[in-house]
């Protein structure tokens, strides 16, 4: 049975914190969904898996440890290679901001 | 050096044929862009890997073998596992469909 759901919607009313949500997952790849209302990172992630990352709607930006940081909006991808530190350094406050995140090796 | 790209600018002018783009990929995870107007599958995909597709802009209804179909419009994903044959039996003529799919073991 094929069921589809919707990346934009089924929204949490309560964002205080951000949400992540595995959508598909095998033993090498996890899709997740991650939405941010002015949340950044506490710290860096420094991951095994490299990260193939996408705003679906709001925007973002991310900083690398050398510096150097890209703001992110509707439809704008990259790729972050394994053990490449980064972190989420805005979201905006006032609107909703869902991220597609696939983590693979 | 980290670059950004867009999944929805950089449309090719000739949509005569469907435009397949390797966005990511690694042994185990391939991540596409493919681009519809109007096209439908010629025949059955039976894929060994699991696919994980969204439309991102436009819409799109995919058949299944069993005779089941289902419409797909902005947001809207859904996971086919591995040889669940499947086709895509629409898409509209006179607007751009940009799907993202991932193909995974």
């Amino acid at each position: 049975m094929i069921t589809t759901k919707n990346l934009l919607q089924d929204i949490p009313a309560d964002l205080k914190n951000e949400v992540f949500e595995i959508i598909a997952a095998s033993e090498s790849v996890k899709v997740e969904r991650i939405i941010s209302k002015g949340q950044v990172s506490s710290e860096w992630y420094d991951q095994d898996q490299h990260e193939w990352v996408l705003v679906l709607q709001g925007s973002g930006e991310l900083l690398f440890a050398d510096g150097t940081s890209v703001r992110l909006g509707a439809g704008d991808y990259l790729n972050i290679p394994a053990h490449c530190k980064h972190k989420v350094s805005w979201t905006p406050p006032d609107e909703v901001t869902i991220w597609l995140a696939i983590f693979y090796s």
